[in-house]
């Protein structure tokens, strides 16, 4: 929509696509929790668990699916998936990213530099030489663009994130601040004097509409890419080593790492603190919890799981020390079958 | 104090409140432990392995309990907790954190920013129109500080940290090099073109006295605010997600991640590496110990763990491949006892 | 080699003091893997696992073990260690680091900082007072080097890093991007107030040969310092907590977690997202396998594990509430068995 909030329900419920019941003309100027929502906030109500907010929710209207329209009296927008609803709504109240004039006198951009039309590049923004950057591109304070770096149409990149020479993103990507991309993948052999680096000579290739979070790192690749497909979404301090291949539309939550040259399908989810180590293959649709350890290849959809229950630290002591005695026990057991 | 070090040890057994015995006038410019301390540097004694090292330190002092005075010949600081006292002390001994002239002229700062008196800014900071910063705050080089964010009085942000619009930090705190506070949360609604982002609209709200250690991440919320209260620690490389709540006075130590809405109380300790699952709920006074997995609320304050021991790998894999085993050995030994 | 890409497979094989079979004159422009490499790349192999890639590899020459020479038709590279030939062939490979003049004008370098010969400093660097910078050192844009810090010769500091007052650094280090060192550790004394910061007095102290990963945190020294000896090389996301000490050649992979005063010794491997916490002693030569939770000193050199094996999410519920009843299990199982 073009102009500013607030909105008229009926504007919101044309945006996404609702059947709207109640006062169309009840004006929204914010989203908010069916807890929390104010009279001028829209709901959403989408999780049976918070039903007991629903009747006794302030908001000017809630958003919800038809067979749940009896439950609630107030205004209504009626469609069959209300968080999705709720989610396109929140690009019509989120501020303006950009943060900066057209491009600021501090930054220090390359001779030969291509810039596309409608950029903003903030103060001490860097781009060396050979470096193509999109139309619609927002590049906040202080991020570095090495040499020959191709960013796309419509790109956010926030302030303070570091992208080495060769990189390459796609459109309508956002990279948070301190993302670094296209460092040094971890390669070394050994000799007799000690570690030898090897330079890493390949780059890092991210498709459209990838989103990386704060303070990841994606290495380059040793020979050949490290590579995000489109509609990847990386969340903070998520770690993608050298030459990793990832599907798309997979998500990847924070604190996550992947090994190098692991590939990962299409539409995974990864939870956050996972560790995959590295030359493994997992199939598309593959759906990892929390800190799980994986250490081999994962060659059918579905959930996979590893760790153990917390406990009370004395409890758990007790059981933790009889770990390593399980390979004993297993064999007494047996024995005493017989 | 005013004055610069050395300091006798009559003026330091002031500051911290400490009998002293011994020369009052022994001159002490830093300090040190037990084991390294030179003749002039103070050391302290509060952890009884350190035993030995008492009988032996060329420390020009200890400070001690009234309990251990005669286990020590030298000049003595006594006062009931040792290790506050020590703690007190460094105060005295640190550098002066300011790096750069008043406002650096390298700086970018909006014409509407107010800016209280006393404060160091030092070059290429920027930062973005309707944010106010407090009196006597330090920005080292490379800070990036958004739009309409508020900055306490007296507090530190090192170098190249990134704060994002609308983010409020209180009085006294100190947030290091490279920590990104009020990026987006990780919000994305599934939907038949992949994944839908939710904007995020709410922000981060940081009490006083409050540190953000090195690399850490602390996303803005999705509706509503992610809250860190007074006094709260948090070390290097910690991910907190979307409408995390943490309560006064809990540290979490480096590598910790916590998914977002989980609430934590007040008083307690994360320590290294643990991961929370969001949503949950923690009361106060628990302490959790390093890497455990937290996959539950945790009603009753105590410590809490989970993992298992470290092996030989040839002597953990013998028992971690039992691990898939155990729900069977359970039946077999209930079967067994029958 | 002075010249430029591209090599005679003789000047190649001359380099890397391989002996060469085939066609010395074969131009190569670049390195790609067997599977990969194009007639005018070289390839080398050294893992059994890529034997079939061998006999169909489009490479203008393959460096190889001298018992493979009669797997390979082509030119060949013939010596002890192709992997490590392969490691010494990447450096003439790769572009040149430097990125920006001499010395950028909007750099802002106190008057008293000693600047070594041929070095490469980017916009918006800053070096505060008192900094020792060695020759040939390349600071990238936007660094932050604190007071009285030291760069040894020939030393590389990417983007965005931040060093704090008084690190010192070796001679041909690598620190990437948004790597943190100095830092404050993490120290605050118990009080009726809350959290007493101990101000951190020591410093960071790394020796020659070191490299620092993207986003990964050193702290400084509470007393005394954190020191990272020569030859030591640490990936991305790694937390090195205040005064731990590593030892020559260890080398440590992302996101690793080590908690304060833990002493390393010399030629360890510690893999991917380890945690170690504080105030052990670890021998050389050990080696820790990927997310391993350390919770006691390693006395004698070999390999380390913790961990339970990944299962389908619902295997894995099973057993793992087991785990709870292990003490239990092992019991009864005592009991049976008497």
């Amino acid at each position: 929509m073009d102009s500013p909030a607030p909105y008229s329900l009926k504007q919101l419920a044309d945006y996404i696509d609702a059947d709207i019941e109640g006062d169309k003309d009840c004006m929204i100027d914010g989203l908010g929790t069916l807890k929390d929502a104010q009279p001028k906030q829209l709901a959403f109500y989408a999780n049976s668990r918070y039903k007991n907010y629903l009747a006794q929710t302030s908001a000017g209207g809630v958003i919800l699916r038809s067979s749940e329209r009896n439950a609630y009296a107030g205004n209504k927008l009626i469609m069959a998936d209300p968080y999705l609803g709720y989610a396109r709504l929140t690009a019509l109240f989120v501020g303006d990213a950009a943060s900066s004039p057209a491009i600021h006198p501090t930054a220090t951009i390359a001779g030969d530099v291509k810039l596309g039309a409608d950029i903003s590049i903030g103060p001490n923004v860097v781009i060396e030489g050979g470096s193509v950057i999109g139309s619609g591109v927002t590049l906040f304070p202080g991020c570095y663009i090495g040499k020959n770096v191709v960013i796309g149409d419509d790109t956010i990149i926030y302030a303070n994130a570091s992208l080495y020479d060769g990189v390459s993103l796609g459109q309508h990507c956002i990279v948070h601040s301190g993302a670094v991309i296209g460092s040094d993948g971890f390669g070394f052999a050994p000799s007799q004097d000690g570690w030898q680096k090897i330079y890493q000579l390949g780059s890092v290739e991210i498709g459209n509409g990838v989103e990386v979070g704060a303070n990841t790192t994606i290495d380059r690749g040793a020979l050949g890419n490290t590579v995000i497909a489109d509609g990847v979404k990386i969340d903070n301090q998520v770690q993608v080593a050298h030459n990793v291949e990832i599907g798309e539309q997979t998500a990847i939550a924070a604190a996550a790492a992947i090994a190098g040259s692991t590939v990962i399908g299409k539409r995974c989810t990864i939870a956050g603190a996972v560790g995959i180590v590295g030359h493994l293959a997992i199939v598309d649709d593959v759906h990892v919890t929390a800190m799980t350890m994986v250490t081999k290849s994962i060659l059918h959809s579905g959930s996979y799981s590893s760790g153990v229950p917390m406990n009370e630290t004395r409890q758990w002591r007790k059981n933790a020390v009889r770990f390593n005695q399980l390979d004993s026990m297993a064999r007494q057991l047996k024995l005493t079958k017989k």
